[in-house]
């Protein structure tokens, strides 16, 4: 686990010169034992760990952070804890300000785009809102693939699904993040790293294939311009 | 499709006497061709099947008929639509009055229950609510299966998403309905029929296996008492 994002990782906080890494373990019901496996890996990278839920106040903790890493688990329940602390609006103002380093692992990463309409989750509770943080002006659709995992019964494949959503007047362009694929958000760069490549799905049905290694920094700019 | 059903469609409808259905195809898009794909079928049959986006006034087509059938899609646009239509606690009421014989399919049962909080979909839409007509007093998964779906990536099974959903504070009991399951309810009893059995989720991680013919009238209780 996270050992293909290890070099990434340590670069982005090296490059900040960040030691310090905040955890937040909210897409999951125990909060220790997440954090726990979490600190176990990266303090080993030689960055220190700490969760969230041990400050007392979650907004002044994240108001003095220079670096946030919100774990996996399920989307909904991590977003209604987000908007339950505050939080939404200033890891948004604090990260489009340039203060705080901001990175996500699957859930994690579907609350920093535009809204989760596109998380594979199971709605298990009902957040205020699907909007989300909105660091980028997409979404994604992470552990993307195209192999019918429903062969077995009459569910739909992902590209149905997401294509379902695509569908929809209020419908952000979504990139499909297949297992082991970063996206490395700089400014107004945005590469495609990792282990695997991505899929945009566009209005219209339109679906792209994107590599390791490529700039995707258009995706970045408003919708309406691509 | 709905082959498997025929026999017990039929069965309940002529037991009430009952010649038109009203179909909802509101979790799909194409109102049109989802309902003559379904015309097509129940026609023969022996019933008369009309679409209710066909009528000027859903509030009062709904209120006039005899038997509504919802058509399987997307549950979140389903429901969605269900409540922009004002038609949640309409079915409601009329169905538990005895006035309205409800069959659904799918997404069309997940909006029978007490929530959509277990539903397979994508969230493509944010409904109102994801508290349902209600006319039982439990949660159905539709599509159930123990299979992995997920071994090519690192997404969750089946039985660890109905048990998140499990673990919450609100949650309802959970019953996880395999390809080809039916549930008949007929005032205070409820049987499982149709070619395959379901298995029920309950607070503490009970998981408890149903078989076909089975009576599981005690699941129309309110969920304390079992």
């Amino acid at each position: 686990m996270l050992e293909f994002a290890k070099e990434e990782i340590s670069a982005f906080l090296n490059k900040n010169n960040i030691k310090e890494l905040l955890f937040v373990p909210f897409a999951q019901n125990n909060f220790d034992d997440y954090t726990n496996k979490i600190k176990g890996i990266i303090d080993h990278w030689g960055f220190s760990v700490t969760g969230l839920h041990t400050y007392p106040e979650p907004k002044k903790a994240v108001s003095s952070a220079k670096a946030i890493f919100i774990g996996g688990g399920n989307t909904f329940l991590l977003l209604d804890r987000l908007y339950t602390h505050n939080l939404v609006d200033l890891i948004k103002t604090r990260v489009l300000d340039g203060k705080l380093a901001y990175i996500g692992s699957s859930a994690g990463t579907n609350v920093a785009t535009k809204s989760i309409h596109t998380t594979n989750d199971m709605p298990i509770i009902y957040p205020p809102s699907f909007e989300a943080i909105g660091l980028v002006p997409f979404n994604i659709n992470p552990h993307y693939t195209d192999k019918n995992e429903n062969e077995m019964h009459k569910g739909e494949t992902r590209d149905q699904r997401i294509s379902e959503y695509i569908s929809m007047p209020h419908a952000n362009p979504v990139l499909g993040l297949r297992e082991g694929s970063i996206l490395h958000v700089d400014g107004n760069s945005l590469i495609l790293k990792g282990v695997a490549g991505a899929v945009l799905f566009q209005k219209g049905g339109k679906k792209t294939e994107y590599s390791v290694g490529q700039n995707i920094s258009f995706l970045l700019e408003e919708q309406k311009s691509y």
